[in-house]
């Protein structure tokens, strides 16, 4: 009966209509074909990228960090020390702030140099101020920083143990240079480190502050900085110093903690006197220290109070360099 | 008219209704009197006095710490340390676990001796058993202990920093004796020190517990001490061991961090070879170091899984005993 069909007065029609509908399975099963072909080559393609990206990308936040080295007239110094930071274990990214005004960076020089093992960027300023360092770059993918000033070299181990510490204070400045400040009857305060009377509680020293300019803290105080009063802002500029007590100023009243957490470097050195600049740090200033004592005041006047507490912690690594550094004579 | 009010016939009665009147008067105000000299007394009494007793209560809660010590026949040690350790700042009172069974304790001589500066407390224990120490003690008012070895002397210094630092540390055994484990091929983990190989978690040494024999903890710890398996009262009696290796068990499996935080002593003294009573401690059998091997891996069963963590975190009194330990030669 079916044969029947065919041979109806509608055979020729039959055979189109057969002719039409092959066309159209064929045409189908090619569709089919190259959508299954394209699929998981597609799939293959995208989503493993995307895993390694995310999992690249996240390890780097939390378990890495960015230096942050700003620079002024001590080119030599800062080739030297970047060619030693740029391989500390868990190092994301190099920024250079270049304070050399209207000066060429080494990019090309560095560039040419390479492979190297992380990413340097050099970040031209317009203006050669010390708060340049303070901006909250771009490129800054981290959650820690660490900033060092480009006369001071620290040892890799105590870079990578220091870093570990980080990760267990994260919301403290975590660092190599503890300073105090002491208060007086007259409610002036003043600024300093060990050569100042103790501030008194108990016995040994105490410190407030660590400076950032051999410290690792996190990414987001940088955030915070941009949203401090003018009048911080202008301090900075007008004594082109305290931004890093103004940092362990805006860190304590985040916190209401001691801004600060100290650990002692076991190699650490200024490498001043081996620049061939002829250019020696701020600090040698005769006005510095004044200065800061200076600041300290200013800065309790714009907050409307001392933030800073006091801490006796200091931190060192356990059995390292050897076991005698624990070693208990009973 | 009022004249002639009284020259009525009332006028006897007048009289005598002003003597009642005036009777009257004179009573109310001798009443008056003496009630407004009572009741202040009363109030001043009372009041500061009740102030003063909730104001010392928790203050000691928060701010002291109750010294607990076994002693087993080394009396001798123990009442030199007790002359030493009464007089330690912040320490609220002293309980003594007495583990000289059937002996009598030397109450008398103490209160003969008195006035002392905190209350001592004599626990007399019916078995001698290590874990007696671990009691929760209802003479226990503060939040941290202060667990000393009967023949371990710590300065004053020492144990005043070391509790700030537990302060700052409270679910942490917060102590002067590091110890570590390490696990091998074979899974079997071992109990040491310094002499055995670090984990090899980057350099340095690493330590996992923090024994209790010197160290402040949280006394909430001793309620959580009475809750654990049979099985773990079972190893510390059948060993006359390793309570301290099961404290640091529980700590680092209620916290899922490093059990302790190792404050390095400035100067800690062994007393043992002093006692009179010619017992030398625990530690001195064969096999002491084998035993805590054991209980290592016994516990790891108990508790299914290795809690222990591991710290490389030292820490020291910053400027104490002078500045020279911070000077950094930069």
């Amino acid at each position: 009966r079916c044969f029947q069909f065919f041979k109806l007065p509608g055979r020729v029609m039959g055979i189109r209509l057969l002719r039409f509908t092959s066309v159209v399975i064929v045409v189908l099963l090619l569709v089919a074909g190259a959508l299954t072909a394209l699929l998981p080559t597609i799939k293959d393609d995208k989503m493993p990228i995307l895993k390694r990206e995310s999992k690249t990308q996240s390890q780097s936040a939390l378990d890495s960090f960015t230096l942050i080295m700003q620079t002024y007239n001590r080119t030599d110094l800062l080739l030297k020390l970047l060619n030693h930071y740029q391989a500390i274990p868990h190092l994301h990214k190099v920024i250079v702030v270049w304070n050399n005004i209207g000066e060429k960076t080494p990019e090309e020089m560095w560039s040419s140099l390479g492979p190297h093992p992380v990413p340097v960027v050099f970040k031209v300023q317009t203006v050669n101020h010390m708060r340049n360092r303070l901006q909250n770059f771009p490129e800054l993918e981290t959650k820690a920083v660490l900033m060092m000033d480009d006369d001071t070299l620290v040892s890799a181990h105590d870079l990578t143990f220091a870093f570990s510490v980080w990760q267990q204070f994260p919301e403290h400045i975590v660092g190599f240079v503890p300073r105090k400040h002491i208060s007086t009857p007259s409610g002036v305060y003043s600024y300093g480190s060990f050569e100042l009377q103790s501030p008194g509680f108990g016995n040994g020293d105490q410190y407030s502050m660590v400076l950032i300019g051999a410290a690792f803290f996190h990414s987001g105080y940088l955030e915070d900085f941009q949203r401090q009063p003018e009048a911080v802002y202008a301090l900075i500029d007008e004594t082109q110093n305290c931004d890093d007590i103004a940092m362990n100023f805006l860190v304590a009243k985040h916190t209401g903690k001691p801004s600060g957490v100290f650990v002692k470097p076991v190699d650490i050195r200024n490498l001043e006197k081996d620049t061939n600049s002829g250019y020696s740090g701020m600090w040698h200033r005769a006005e510095h220290l004044l200065q800061r004592s200076y600041c300290v005041n200013k800065l309790v006047n714009i907050y409307d109070g001392m933030p800073l507490k006091y801490s006796n912690i200091m931190i060192s690594q356990f059995g390292f360099p050897n076991y005698a550094n624990h070693k208990t004579k009973m």
